[in-house]
């Protein structure tokens, strides 16, 4: 599915802006397996020969992408049986989606007999940023594509699915693999689970799920596959009304919100309540090695930020201790007297790239402290950008994590994206900050909990 | 303190980037009023004649803006008082907040003797951009100043109300006045909370709070001002460790959250939880009508995100109701079959303007339904710019709210921006956009409880 050797794209089309048109480009850009469009009506598609139909391609072919009309997908799968192909990707929709069940049983038969695996009916489809397959059929101007890296997302919905994928294209996280399997003809959420638990390449697995049909094989997969990489889910329709609305989406039972709390907490999935959560959890485990417990240190440059971020943290049932005396003692010498040298530290409104120097690193020494959340407001006078070597150098060093919070307009955004291009999750929010902390936090305790 | 005609910047620097002449650069930008640098060992800074004392000012002065070491303070507050001036704005620090109580004690003695009223000590000032009075010294490449507008934000924390004021600018949403009180040495934030429910060009008040020495004042001044106009506010030092780090920090008595949250929903204080909130709130008080309840009718173009909008809304004490028959027949007639013409109405991925058109207009009509949440997935093939015409001028007739949620990359960062511009909120996360229609909900019930 992600690395074919070589595509037929059925439904192929010459007409810009048509689906099949910006399938057979995306497949162009980047991709270097060979591409075969079908479709009987043309000669030629963007300088690539067309064929008529599966039968008439001369070589072998691995997989097909299709984007026709629903009643023709039949046909072209019986097409794609007798040419000898494994998997197929199917974009159409028309399908179960609208009521039509007989017809995707009757895909689905055809399928089966002829054992080719297929992503959906009624789906994105595919993009792998390492093989460069993408069937996604956004225009690029509109949803950028991220480079290559360690997420990999499954998502039941396109438009969760594709929102992610451009935001991480724009703000520069690598991704691996995404999956919209859509109305899940014989591969569904289990199978992709699986699939990216093995996948090396994957680091972590984000998921967007209205509801399963196989709920304990979910189960037993997710905590299989989060023993060994962390599993972030985001389950829609928990509310009676969010169900309701699940059943007019995908058609599937959405399940109560405390069946599906106890089945994430059983099997170790980090839950997020919303899709900046799913993003926000993904960089920092991407980036940030494991805490070895909930307790935060806390460093400012803006007191009342050291107070709400100590709320937000104790909130999120993360610990704010004090300090060891031998670390307060260490960054005392090195900070004026006005300082507050507590946990938070206050390093003050005129601090320098300096006294962070001395903060960050008398807390990656103290083992009293599990993870440092560090709070830079750039508006102040006397903080510049050396304020980034200095986290970020701590950051490639430290087995402790590191996550940045930096809110404001312009100079701030891009000293935080500076921040982040170095590998450090930096928010604009506390909130969002103490929440990531406590997602990998937990997660470790899970981990923790099972090996016992 | 707004508004004067003429002030002394006592302490004014020659030197760039020192405090005080940061704060004379502000005041020679934009503000009309008169004004007088005065330092004893400079002749003349940025061009102006500087004076030695304030009494050697020849003519009558409104205001001083005091930037000396704290020890120099009560003798400048006694000239000042010879003077007859009648406001100061102290930024200097080092005073109760680092314990020394006795010099704020002897400067407000000075400061009630003489029938001054004083902003701070320890603070970062005010500013009005009506006026562009602007005492701030954060550097204006690092903190942007808003535009005109409605906002108001009463800031205990300098560098809170620093980073609001840096976002609102960058973002271009309207300010009336920040003030940055500190210490509260004769004006406190109960006087500021009248001052401002009296003053015309505010329409929307924020407070960052971190204690108040008036309880009983504070509430009834909230409650009093609220019918009028709504407060925001955020409530630092909630938990036991943030109240600690409040004690270090403006050794305020922070009190118990539940005291707090008592107090908020007795006044009818619209409490946010975190930063963003504030600014999320405030924009949509600012921008929006009043809803007239809590049942939201719900536009998307992807399925997905109809479904964690319900959830959110519900999460959040809303209602998503079913569509009246009318409105649902009015719809059906201008969307494709394959549409969901229920609540949420999913106009699906291959929606354009005018589908958007059909629904909103029919929500706009619909009895049942008091505001509008409008998602709109710009990553589609379908979508562009002039579905914001669409929602920008169905917003400007509207008596119900509209609120707007776009994520995404550049593409969709830009659009999301113009509906911006156009007045419409709008938020690239789902819980934002419905934790502030429930805030402003919530608002205009206080206000008819209290009515009745």
């Amino acid at each position: 599915m992600f690395k074919p050797k070589s595509v037929a794209m059925v439904g192929a089309s010459a007409t810009p802006g048509k689906i099949g048109h910006v399938i057979l480009q995306g497949l162009m850009k980047g991709f270097e397996g060979r591409v075969y469009p079908v479709n009987p009506h043309e000669e030629e598609i963007l300088g690539l020969k067309c064929y008529p139909k599966v039968a008439a391609i001369p070589k072998q072919v691995d997989l097909a992408v299709i984007a026709v009309p629903a009643k023709l997908v039949p046909q072209v799968m019986r097409d794609c049986g007798k040419k000898g192909m494994r998997g197929a990707i199917i974009i159409s929709g028309g399908f179960s989606e609208i009521g039509n069940k007989a017809l995707e049983d009757e895909v689905r038969r055809i399928a089966n007999k002829n054992k080719i695996a297929v992503i959906g009916p009624n789906c994105l489809g595919v993009y792998d940023s390492y093989s460069k397959m993408d069937t996604l059929f956004n225009p690029r101007y509109k949803m950028e594509r991220p480079r290559e890296g360690g997420i990999s997302f499954i998502s039941q919905s396109g438009a969760v699915g594709a929102v992610v994928m451009d935001w991480a294209g724009a703000e520069g996280f690598g991704f691996s693999k995404f999956i919209s399997y859509g109305n899940a003809l014989n591969i569904d959420e289990v199978d992709l689970l699986d699939y990216l638990g093995k996948d090396p390449s994957t680091k972590v697995i984000c998921m967007y799920l209205e509801g399963t049909r196989r709920g304990k094989d979910f189960i037993k997969a997710a905590k299989r596959v989060s023993l060994k990489k962390p599993i972030i889910g985001l389950k829609a329709g928990k509310s009676d009304e969010g169900a309701k609305a699940v059943a007019s989406h995908t058609g599937s039972l959405a399940g109560t919100a405390r069946v599906w709390e106890a089945a994430f907490r059983q099997a170790g999935v980090v839950e997020a309540r919303s899709m900046p959560e799913v993003f926000n959890y993904a960089r920092a485990f991407a980036e940030q090695p494991l805490p070895k417990g909930g307790r935060v240190g806390i460093i400012t440059n803006g007191g009342g930020f050291g107070v709400l971020a100590t709320d937000a943290c104790i909130e999120n049932g993360l610990e704010v201790p004090p300090l060891a005396k031998k670390t307060a003692q260490e960054i005392r010498k090195k900070v004026p007297s006005y300082a507050t040298v507590k946990n938070p530290i206050d390093l003050v409104g005129d601090s320098d790239y300096l006294r962070y120097e001395a903060a960050i690193n008398a807390l990656l020494k103290d083992k009293s402290i599990d993870s440092i959340l560090c709070i830079v407001l750039f508006q102040t006078a006397d903080i510049d950008s050396r304020v980034i070597s200095v986290i970020s150098e701590a950051s490639d060093l430290a087995k402790k994590p590191i996550v940045c919070c930096a809110a404001g307009g312009e100079y701030s955004r891009l000293h935080s994206q500076l921040l982040e291009e170095a590998g450090v999750p930096t928010f604009s929010s506390l909130k969002a900050a103490a929440d990531t902390l406590a997602a990998i936090t937990y997660y470790d305790e899970f981990r923790k909990s099972v090996r016992k």
